[in-house]
């Protein structure tokens, strides 16, 4: 029996990179938190502590700033390929290369009814993100983008029951015709290869995405969030010809109608507690079935 | 020299409710974290465990929920007065309340262009808050409204100086024309007694403090955060009559110019790092002069 | 009626400098995220923008690292008030300064029994935090130091009982004999002017006043939070002769019994589920008699 | 082209499930937040809404709950292992089972020199974890058990070195001989069948991972935090002969030396600043070489 390095990476994490367009008085603003993680021939600074084929992950933050200006940010994937296909093109030892992103968006501040041109406040209504893998080299190399967005905290007051589900013994719950529903969302999608070619709209393909699910999510009278999840996913295909697969993970942030009876007061659906914790965890992969799966695109 | 019981309150923290009016077709939600606190004559659950005056934190937090529905909220503030009347005024040992809350922001959801009836997502702009107290029995009894929000992040990407400052032997600093200028702003403003009266629009009020921030914060020309938080709070009083003292508190989150002139590539204030700690936090409070200060409203 | 500007003070918030001691083979650690504040004659900076008497917060933050070795750290008290001294004495503007600290402690690493030189592990068993305060010049000036711990949680499986409570319309909650009591202590205690003398043992003084409050949660059969805080805060006066007064602020950090008797399961005081929120909050502040408050310590 | 459910999965997130041995006047502490996915014929819950093969996540939470009465904890991983059999074997739709938890750690309090029989204050040196894979009914059934630590931040002041790595256009970072070395370790280690048996000690397996790996961070004179972590792994095997396999994952928390030579002040590894972000990310899996891998056992 021996003992292997059976695998390895490496990179530099949450680079917060804020850039900016000046080009005219009206600016623009992009703010990312970047990640790069690196795949190759790294596995002697493990085993003997050789750095010598080991770029640092100080010089991958040096990239990930300069790329900012250097290649500009057209869009959040087509920067992050550059990336990603820059250290596996340019470095010897590197033969795969991913990024992950999450943008944090911001709103144009309004005063006296008219937008500002370079102020901004911060929205939270979610974070959107990208992950793209550059996988060899030469005319063997592959690319994969995923697109994602992630903290998206969407809420309905009714529309939406659980009941006739399996019991046994340690089923204590009543079933409900009209509950809650509430998640935040994390989504990742995966487009084909067609979101390769010049000119793809990766800003339109996200807000497509996102109208789609926020429809679904709103508009499907739910048996289970199980229900809605699958027809957000499929709504989400539907939508943008180039998403191939999409994976969902939504909490089921509880909440419970508080017991205000006990005080003679009727709580006709109109006072919940939010709960923390414990929470429902549901997950669903919705797919085309015309294209092959590929792991590697999700690999972290 | 005799040891003693100096001080004490004690309350439920973190209450949360989530409120839905359901009577039309068009629900409307108000997302809150409430927190009481009951001031009064406990000094012997402390000295000899007699609870015997004590009303249990769980008997508020029922309160504050039957309250959402008994009482209502018609706005933030004239719900979280109603709680800190009724712990005064018919709990016998209780002499003083404060009600501290949270509100959580939603956006209806937008579905083929139409607003939706029952579906919203979470608005992460900002965090309204609210704290009012109530002290005293009967005809000796005054109460105190403080608004305020949080986490209301704001950037603007030039129009921000910062030179000619005092120098010591320990200043590095270069002086700056042009900077980025960001902030996650805490405020928090007491109303007079006018906003006692029947009818006073604690929304429309909070919109009108918050609007004259941005704009300040947009407009002004900055030469220090210091300068812009004066200005900010003097157009909130300008703007809300009613509001007798603003309260600021903002981190200056530091944006700095990433040196990409090591690799040849010009960098005319376009690229920064978003750097987390440390960071300048600055303060202040503006008032009016007519009125006294209230340090009450403001004891926690 | 004119709008003034009625208060404001500026600092560097969150130093986090590391210190070690490299003197002999064995390193010692000091992990501390260092706050300062200053107060003084800074409102031209406001009103006009005119920096003519700001000391940068850059430069505080230099002053901050460079005395983690001018100065050294015998005490992290010792340290922030060499800083706050500092700022005031040697800044024509400042007429005041105050040092918040956190000091994050670590256990030195066990290699084959025996405790290495250079290696910790993070303690997470709770944070020190220190608060001082220098306020005026020359033989005017007045300092005051307050010691404390935070993120302290400890729980006790029983010798908790809460009953015997004050009952409204709103009241549900069933007295109980035997409970779970936990909490996550934030303390803060002032000492007298004897511990500004030198050679007082801050570290000493800390340790005993931590021991005097593990003692007394652990010992005390409780019939109610507010009985453990008075008990602790009595217990560190007595234990430490330069205590003036102890501020104590414990959330009920509530564990539930699980109903498992639906499934035919005693459940003894066995099984809990630990609830976030809500939660209890208790707070007191207990003082020797013999020494006049000092508002100005507490004020952040 | 059709569109079609991949794949699914569903379960109870964060049960905080604390559990107390009290058969004797000496309690023991188990403090636990339990995740379950279950895996197996849901698809009509998505497809069509229909839950009848659907467990409750309300069902599984009260199973966790039960659980640690019924069958009690002898270690974590046993508890786990019980709790993902029941799921598979009691319940008909289910195919698979997945527990995941963390595991608080207490330290019995001290009082007057004697550890207390029921009163522990909360150790935060790491969170301990668990992932428990059944898979398959009857005689197909396999079941893996993953182990590890996490939020484990160990520190070294010096023995570390980072040099002679490539060099390209973007790098600017100085090799040095000697440097503070620090990681917020996650590990997770897969032990083989054998671990099975009954009376395998998963508690004393922990620990002596746990040393190892503590033992190689202090000793490896290290010329990368991949070498590094390649010696723990390869320890950890070595010392737990059922040990499989090693994942770790190691943020390289950056303590840059602080510039305090710009006052004339020297820093011979003395002060440094503790950086939140960016920071290097390290992984490596160590693995025997007699052993298959197995996928299953990783996949959350």
């Amino acid at each position: 029996m021996a003992i292997v390095l059976a695998g390895h990476q490496y990179g530099k994490a949450e680079n917060r990179v804020v850039r900016f367009q000046r080009d005219t008085p009206r600016h623009e603003i992009v703010d990312l938190n970047v990640t790069s993680t690196l795949r190759g021939d790294f596995a002697d600074a493990y085993l003997t502590g050789d750095q010598t084929k080991v770029l640092p992950t100080d010089t991958q933050k040096n990239t990930i700033y300069a790329y900012a200006k250097e290649k500009g940010i057209v869009s959040v994937e087509t920067y992050a390929l550059d990336l990603a296909r820059h250290f596996v093109d340019d470095t010897e030892p590197v033969t795969g290369a991913r990024i992950d992103l999450d943008q944090y968006l911001w709103t144009r501040a309004t005063v006296n009814g008219v937008e500002h041109d370079h102020t901004w406040t911060r929205s939270g209504s979610e974070v959107r993100t990208a992950a793209i893998t550059v996988s060899g080299k030469g005319s063997e190399q592959e690319a994969h983008v995923v697109a994602g967005l992630k903290e998206f905290t969407v809420l309905k007051s009714t529309g939406s029951a659980f009941k006739d589900f399996l019991v046994d013994d340690y089923t204590t719950l009543e079933p409900t015709e009209d509950r809650v529903m509430a998640t935040s969302l994390v989504a990742t999608w995966r487009y084909d290869q067609t979101c390769l070619a010049d000119g793809f709209d990766f800003d339109a393909a996200y807000d497509a995405v996102k109208s789609a699910f926020v429809a679904q999510f709103a508009t499907v009278h739910s048996l289970a969030l199980q229900q809605t999840l699958w027809h957000m996913g499929k709504a989400a295909i539907e939508a943008v010809p180039a998403v191939a697969e999409v994976r969902l993970a939504a909490p089921n942030k509880h909440h419970f109608l508080y017991d205000i009876g006990r005080f003679g007061i009727e709580n006709a659906g109109e006072v919940f507690h939010a709960d923390d914790r414990p929470y429902g965890l549901i997950q669903a992969i919705v797919a085309r079935d015309d294209t092959p799966a590929v792991p590697l695109a999700w690999e972290r």
